[in-house]
């Protein structure tokens, strides 16, 4: 078997340092972060430059990511299937719905959003596409840790931050949540991740029968909740969304 | 001087390489197209996609660009100084012109859009942060080639392709629009780029004065023009934007 290669290992290293906290590095600090020699850490940084994966600024000559990580991560989301069949049914769903509509994979040890549909009000909102949700707290991560035997590890790995008051972070019970997802056919967030805002996901299959994404609706918990629980009309909307999505993936009917 | 690391730019062609014509290749394709032995490739290809890099389809064995590059290219937006400072007034001038509007700044040899405001009218639009646009056609583009040195050679490196029977190709030319849009401080394109399409763009200059992108509006030739020549209130609208954005990036008044 083949080894990997150092150097693109620490360049990737690199990228994700740059990718997370601080964001505007200098190179004692990238150095030192990663435990390389400063001429190590200035031939990767040079030619991560030279390729436009770094820039770095002119007057401070901190380094940060360059812009063809932006146009190389669009052409990645060009050749997305699964996001592809999705566009007409989101755009339904946001419709039916009146909510934000979101598409996740597994990515890591998240949830990856590749695609996003904006509420239908027109009020300005922020795009979310290449954003991270958690596995544990959201309805999207609950789904995919539900369905998807490798999402299911990563969840049990990671780190299960408490967000609100109602963040569950147990293990028992994040497994009984799981046990509760399967047996309804969706997932739900009520105030778990982000305190006011709730969601609901369903799983999308491709034609193996294998979890490949979740869909969902995401907005205020006075809109999506009626009485204390979600409304009906909403998991509806959702379900019928991730089945139309599957069906056009392959997925049998039943 | 450092040099160079040869496996990192290696990495870095077999990313452009899936980023751009087939976007699915299998091993062979991949080395062959680059001249590397396949052993080579695929010790960069198992790198790759052990970071998320590359993404290799079960059923087929082939590699395509990965998820990683997605979240990395989002993080990129982030820290985007000036799409951050221009998000409010391109709301504003999607409002104002019932256009859409794009932000772009100088990548490689093309305009990268960095910022995209749907056209506000709720009808299906596809979202173009990440997509590049040709120097010598676009209004974004001209603007950028007028402003910047840099995008200028870059412009005049570049193969000026004829996209439509309007394009201007010959180098004359090319250079006489340039001459204009410095003159009149903005640039447009009239089905130079997609038949039917006309924009108008202006530049955003930085504290010092430097020329760090361009921000236009992109519709229908029908809309956008008036007997022959574009709206004068939509110019204006434009270079109205173009000026706010500058300002709140530091620029002098005057």
């Amino acid at each position: 078997m083949a080894r990997n290669i150092q150097s693109l290992e620490r360049a990737a290293a690199m990228l994700r340092l740059l990718g997370g906290g601080e964001r505007r590095l200098g190179l004692s600090d990238i150095a030192s972060s990663l435990g390389l020699a400063k001429g190590t850490a200035h031939g990767i940084l040079r030619t991560l430059q030279q390729e436009g994966f770094v820039e770095q600024d002119d007057i401070s000559g901190r380094y940060q990511l360059g812009a063809e990580l932006l146009r190389l991560g669009t052409t990645y989301l060009d050749v997305h299937e699964l996001r592809a069949r999705a566009l007409v049914w989101t755009d339904d769903l946001a419709r039916a719905s009146g909510e934000s509509v979101y598409l996740g994979v597994l990515h890591q040890q998240g949830v990856l959003i590749v695609h996003h549909v904006f509420r239908p009000d027109d009020s300005r909102q922020v795009l979310e596409i290449g954003a991270m949700q958690p596995l544990h707290s959201t309805a999207l991560g609950k789904v995919l840790s539900a369905y998807d035997p490798v999402a299911h590890s990563e969840a049990l790995e990671a780190d299960r931050k408490p967000f609100t008051d109602r963040t569950v972070c147990e293990l028992a019970d994040f497994e009984h949540i799981l046990d509760l997802t399967r047996a309804r056919g969706y997932a739900s967030d009520v105030e778990e991740t982000w305190e006011g805002v709730a969601s609901v996901a369903a799983p999308i299959h491709d034609r193996r029968r294998m979890p490949v994404g979740a869909v969902g609706i995401t907005g205020a918990v006075e809109r999506l909740g009626l009485d204390g629980s979600l409304r009906p009309d909403l998991i509806a909307a959702v379900r019928d969304c991730a089945r139309a999505v599957s069906r056009d993936l392959g997925a049998g009917r039943f």
